[in-house]
C-alpha cells in the first residue's frame, strides 16, 4: 500500500513516519536556562551522525501553540547541552520529565534526579545516567515544524562497569524508542552479523 | 569514568560514540546514478527529524581513502532516494549490499533483490521491504567526515499487512544498530509507558 503524506494531516503523517523509523535511540537531554534552571527533556529524533569529529543530531518540535519548547530555547543560548542515554531503570523518570512543566521549574526534582557537574560545558549531566556525551552547539537548522540542533561531542562519560581495561563499551543496553505514542523496546535480544568486503564476496562466488 | 575524545584517536573516537548511541534505526538507501546504476547500502547514522514537513536524515562518512561512497554521489545528483527499512528476513541480503562493490556494479543482484518502481523520486525502492520512505534531498549539511543529508519524506510504502484500516501501522519490527562493528538488535521485546502531562502530574501529588 501507498500513503501519499500530501493527502494526510500532518498529525497523521507524524504517526506514520514515528511508527515506521524505528527503533529511534534516545537523548534525555540536560541543558541550562540563561536563569540558570536545568531543563531535562527526551528527544527521539537523535542520532550520531558524524564520526570526525564527533558529530550528533536532536531535532526539537514545537509545542501544540507553535510556540518553542524551553530545551529549544537553551541549546540556542549556547551553554552546552548534554545527551544523557535512556537505560530502563530510569524510565519512569524519564516519563516524568517529558511532561510539560513550566520554563521556571526544573523537572529534575519531580523526576527526583541529581545532576553532576560537566567538564567542558555549563549544563550538567545526570549523575545516575550510564552514559552521557557533553556536546556544544555546532549549528542549527530550520526544518519547519522542528528545528535541528547539530551539536559536536566534546566529553564522554561512561559508567566504570560498563568499560573493558582498551575502553571498550560492554554490557550496555539503553532503550529504544518505538511508534507513537509510548511504545519503547529493550535491546538485549541481540545477534552478531558480520560484513564481508567486496574482496571477500567475490572470492565466495568462486 | 570520562573520555575525553581530544585525547584519543579518530578511530577509538567514533567506536566509542557507535557503542553509546543506540539503538540506531537502519537506512536502507537505494539511490540511482547519473549513469543509471541502482545502488544500495545501509546506514545507521538516520533518524527521522521533523514532523511537518516530514523530514529523515542520512549521514554518509567517506570510504577509508577520504572519497565519497556510492550513495553520497547519487543523492547529490538530485535524482531523488529512497529509505527502505531493513526486517530480519532481509539481514543476509543487507550484508551483502554493504560491502564496497565497486560503482559499476549494482549490490541488487549480489544481494538477490529486485526494485519496485517509486512513485514520486526516480530512486526505486527495494520490493522486498516492509516499508520504504520515497524522499527527495532537501539540504546537505557538510560535517567533516560526514556528510549530512536532509530528505523530504514524499510517499510511504507500507506491506498491506502492517496496516489497519485506520491506517495505523502494527507488527512492524525492523533490526536496530548497535555497536560496531556488526552487533544488531530485534525489537519485539516492547513495553507501553504513557507520558503525564504536567496537570496530571500536579493532580498526582495532591
Amino acid at each position: 500500500m501507498h500513503i501519499d503524506p500530501s493527502q494526510r494531516s500532518a498529525a497523521h503523517n507524524y504517526t506514520l513516519l514515528t511508527n515506521l523509523v524505528i527503533p529511534r535511540p534516545i537523548a534525555w537531554v540536560t541543558s541550562i536556562s540563561p536563569g540558570g534552571i536545568i531543563n531535562l527533556a527526551p528527544f527521539s529524533f537523535f542520532n550520531a551522525v558524524g564520526g570526525d569529529p564527533l558529530y550528533v543530531v536532536v531535532s526539537i518540535g514545537q509545542r501544540d501553540d507553535g510556540s518553542p519548547k524551553d530545551t529549544a530555547n537553551n541549546l540556542r543560548s549556547g551553554s552546552g547541552f548534554v545527551v544523557n542515554m535512556v537505560t530502563e531503570e530510569l524510565m519512569q523518570a524519564m516519563t516524568v520529565s517529558a511532561a510539560d512543566f513550566p520554563p521556571e521549574i526544573s523537572e529534575l526534582g519531580p523526576a527526583g534526579l541529581q545532576t553532576a557537574p560537566s567538564l567542558r560545558v555549563c549544563a550538567p549531566r545526570l549523575a545516575a545516567a550510564q552514559a552521557s556525551l557533553e556536546c556544544n552547539l555546532h549549528q542549527v537548522v530550520e526544518l519547519g515544524s522542528n528545528t535541528l540542533f547539530i551539536g559536536t561531542v566534546v566529553m564522554f562519560h561512561v559508567a566504570d562497569a560498563l568499560i573493558d581495561d582498551q575502553l571498550h563499551v560492554t554490557g550496555f543496553a539503553p532503550l529504544g524508542r518505538l511508534g507513537s505514542p509510548s511504545m519503547y523496546c529493550r535491546t538485549r535480544d541481540r545477534f552478531n552479523m558480520p560484513r564481508v568486503s567486496y574482496a571477500q564476496w567475490l572470492k565466495q562466488q568462486t
